[in-house]
């Protein structure tokens, strides 16, 4: 059954207990992977099929989870769209020629996945051998609009001043970016589903910059696309909008089968209001993670109680591991979801 | 009525228009701000009580806002605690001793205004000295969480590890920090009450940071306890949680006259979730400043809307104002709430 928890829970059916798996379970909080990241910068990591496997494989099997999710960064792609993308050193992503204007925009390329990102195609499909069906393999992407702040921020940001400027400056620019890089995460991601991604994560991380008119207006329509673009391609689609605890009825009606919640709301009320008609993922604040292993469980306990016997919940983070949690205490987190959700009485029922 | 709006709204009584002011807006994006600062550091400015006082009138000559908000800074009152304080260039605040035990809480002392804070309870004496009726005038505190999320951390912070930490493996240290903090927090505002403040408001900055158990558990009672005691002062109490979208029922329980929130919920749905019996305070994006002038009047005019004809609402932004403000879109701002709010009618009615 292990095998099957995290897809069965994408699709709202019953599951011997809770599946879990963790938003970075890949990275520096880890020595085997620290080991490798003292060999190679990031980037060549990334780009490196053998290399990305293995690191997507280490959290597998080191703490028990019920998901691999590719070792990959969501900016990957924009290269392939003609952005000049450096990892500096402790710096985070640095964009050289961020997008401001119109003509940046028709500059820039939709990728075609075979072409502009091979070697994320080859990691997953070395990764499906390797994985053998012991656990599913999950893809991702960036949002658009996530994609879309870094690009004209020129990296991370923390007011967005660019970003927003653009959009509302200039709409007709702003929509014509999302549009390119709707097509570029359509494409990405049936890239990796081809490839043989078995479920894949749209990761709209700084999406909680905005308010909800400005997400309604220029956020929401393109992230509904994507959705609606991936419904047939079999597999479960799972949307994480962070610091969205404002308008997860937006979130709801830009769709996916899974919504993703971080920890500033209860599950429970984040189900409420999402609906039960989406299966929901999370929402341990990962900061968790560096309390005693005590309270760990009680906070695990405490999600699972809110969840309740209803079918369609995965464990995860409401946000990625932080990179100096102890190991230990993610090792107990795992045991603990699924010591405190087993259903003995569940086992082989179908939905 | 100008004189009046902002104290009326306060107490949810008809006004004439919406009142308005701004977090922040004393400040670098303001010429005759920043040549003082030129001259002055930042705490030399907080400590000169005529500085102070001429700092804080800037923006009520310049842009016709409601209320006037003393200039100061949310962790002066640390210093008397034995806290080691300094603003360095460029970095923000860093705390040199800060607090990560029983012994370090231990050693803090509970301030006495009169004593430690002396140069604030004069430049109030200034200012209304100076404002002599024109508009009211709001003192100010950060709240619990957010000072002790500077102490334990030693300043800013991205993910609070030091901070929760303590919280979750010493809840005994955690409760003494937070009932020494809560306590200085009361001493504090009593004392600008007393020096002439018509109103105060909590700035509880990072507390989104927290999700609803942990809010309830180790902030709401602290939190409650400075509105309880604030409740017979005679003035009107704001309570702003930054980030809080996921938890305003838990922020109302806290308290308060008025509930300031961020621009991340839309502000029908935030009062409806708080409450009617509150005032509310809100939430234009502050990142809207940098956007052409029709698009500020379009976003005012949809809050107003949203906030209805109900009485008790106060204009304000959803966080600080940002250092880089072109100061005219500030001004249009606070021209198109006056504008779009008045009500004719309404003029001379009282409740």
């Amino acid at each position: 059954m292990k095998s099957e928890r995290f897809l069965r829970a994408c699709k709202r059916q019953q599951v011997d207990c809770t599946p879990v798996w963790l938003m970075r379970q890949a990275g520096r909080y880890m020595e085997e992977y620290m080991e490798i990241r003292r060999k190679y910068d990031f980037l060549t990591m990334c780009k490196t099929p053998e290399i990305a496997a293995e690191v997507t494989l280490q959290p597998i099997n080191k703490l028990g989870v019920d998901a691999a999710i590719l070792f990959a960064d969501i900016l990957l792609p924009l290269e392939g769209m003609g952005i000049d993308l450096e990892f500096a050193k402790n710096e985070g992503p640095v964009i050289h020629n961020p997008i401001r204007s119109a003509a940046d925009v028709d500059k820039l390329r939709v990728i075609e996945a075979e072409e502009d990102v091979p070697y994320v195609l080859e990691a997953i499909r070395i990764l499906r051998r390797e994985l053998n069906g012991r656990v599913p393999l999950i893809g991702f992407s960036g949002a658009p609009f996530t994609l879309a702040s870094y690009m004209i921020e020129g990296g991370g940001s923390r007011n967005y001043v660019e970003c927003k400027r653009l959009m509302w400056q200039a709409p007709d620019v702003w929509n014509r970016l999302m549009e390119k890089l709707t097509d570029v995460v359509i494409e990405y991601l049936r890239g990796q589903i081809r490839a043989g991604a078995q479920a894949v994560q749209v990761f709209d991380s700084w999406v909680g910059a905005l308010g909800p008119s400005d997400y309604k207006r220029y956020v929401l329509p393109p992230s509904r696309r994507i959705m609606d673009s991936l419904k047939n391609e079999g597999v479960p689609v799972i949307h994480f909008a962070n610091n969205a605890s404002g308008m997860l009825e937006l979130v709801r009606e830009a769709g996916g089968d899974v919504i993703g919640v971080d920890w500033r709301v209860d599950l429970d009320t984040a189900w409420e209001r999402i609906g039960h008609d989406f299966a929901i993922q999370g929402n341990l604040d990962p900061i968790t993670l560096f309390a005693p292993p005590q309270v760990i469980e009680e906070r695990v306990k405490d999600i699972l109680q809110k969840a309740g016997n209803r079918p369609g919940h995965i464990f995860n983070l409401g946000h990625g591991l932080h990179k100096e949690t102890p190991v230990d205490h993610v090792i107990a987190l795992v045991e603990a979801v699924h010591k405190y959700s087993h259903r003995p009485s569940a086992t082989g029922a179908a939905s």
